[in-house]
């Protein structure tokens, strides 16, 4: 099948999804960059297709959040990541385009309750998010309570309406078993993609971690590195780790091949 | 009027109402601590008294929650304060006492919707939750959109059903304008305190800035200086300064005149 001709029937599948406002996520192998020179990845596609675009930052202004929609749509990010405060704003500014709009819940703690996060949920995907990256409930996952982990992680997957759900472990704060475990709680639970960090103060992606959350969820899930990843070289050793998303606000430069400052 | 017959009526009437469900809190000139010795504030008052005992990280555990409860007892803080996950915990060890249950809303970015700040205190209150600590919408009051600030204070206000109100600047991320005009929307929107910091990595308490809140609510509002006030000095500098409350995880070693390590 002819590569060219296959990216055009996703991409128009995709704009005809999205005028009724259902975006989807186009997979990896079949985005190319056109618009900008981005660095590849080792099998040779562009990074740009697989970072989220991330401005979390409190006092984020709406001007930034409009350029941080404009940079994406001009690099061919796979999203922008926005506070809940400000899907509205950025889903306005990408509607009609294959940039989709993620945004994040319960974060950057996960200790807020289930019902809160389900109702966050159903808030961020009425106000026009594609994608939700929740944080899982950390301190039941330490102390062994899955049941509750599983059952939020349950609820917010409902609530969510077929968006794509990507759960937030927050690994700095875990040892490798209850990486381990959060991984399979994630999966079974029926989310996307399990994901390593919030960026905010514990720690980030590693290597490690990102291999083992791919060996535990095996090749037809995703994975999301996440938390100080600023450069090419990092991104590119974390997808071939095994990751098959880059949250980070350092886009630009990982795709020109610099290096940012900020984590979020 | 004897002092003791006033505490004694006081904490009766506290009682009743804490069994119908409602909590109260004891004004800071009628509390005295009875069973530990604590260090007083310059008018001679114990310091416990207008200490919200602290535990907002992500992986504590219910057995830490415990131990905090339990501390709060013993020691005669004003509050715990925890996440919401951790409020029905919290209000089940703590009913018919006079410790109140605080919990933090839209925490720490303030960046989440107004409705899900509604929908998340309505949810808190339902557990069991006295005091309400929000975080404002920073990034609306850093651009000068006071209607959003003010209405989203507004409707939490209304959603906590004549809970106690406080509601946090982040003063790290704000100018003396700025904390001046958060302040005065605190007020107008009708919350009960204003408070300086979430103590999550945006820097926390000044003198000056408990200062300026002070004078800008006037002697009838709460003032919680909170976010790196760890030890009895520096407790008793933002109590002067004009601060009703103190956020700290910190309490013990502050009410023993000693040096806390944590933050939160």
């Amino acid at each position: 099948m002819d590569q060219q001709w296959l990216d055009r029937q996703t991409e128009e599948v995709g704009m005809a999804l999205a005028k009724q406002g259902i975006r989807v996520v186009v997979p990896v192998n079949q985005r190319k960059s056109k618009r900008h020179d981005s660095k590849t990845d080792f099998k040779g596609f562009p990074i740009a297709s697989v970072i989220d675009h991330t401005l979390l930052k409190p006092h984020a202004s709406q001007e930034q959040i409009k350029q941080l929609c404009s940079e994406a749509l001009d690099y061919e990010f796979a999203s922008v990541c926005v506070n809940p405060g400000r899907v509205s704003l950025a889903a306005e500014i990408l509607q009609g385009s294959p940039v989709a709009v993620c945004t994040v819940i319960g974060f950057p703690l996960g200790a807020t309750t289930t019902l809160s996060k389900v109702f966050e949920t159903r808030d961020a995907v009425a106000n026009g998010a594609s994608e939700i990256d929740m944080v899982l409930n950390i301190g039941a996952l330490k102390e062994g309570d899955y049941a509750a982990v599983y059952s939020d992680i349950k609820a917010v997957r409902e609530g969510s309406q077929g968006r794509i759900l990507k759960v937030i472990l927050e690994t700095g704060l875990l040892s490798k078993e209850e990486i381990v475990r959060g991984s399979i709680l994630v999966k079974m639970a029926g989310a996307d993609f399990v994901k390593t960090s919030t960026g905010f103060g514990h720690g980030g992606a590693s290597v490690e971690d990102v291999s083992i959350m791919r060996e535990v969820v095996g090749p037809d899930f995703g994975v999301k590195a996440s938390g100080g990843v600023r450069d090419y070289e990092t991104a590119l050793a974390m997808i071939q780790a095994g990751a098959s998303r880059i949250g980070t606000s350092s886009g630009i430069a990982i795709v020109q091949g610099l290096k940012g400052e900020s984590d979020y």
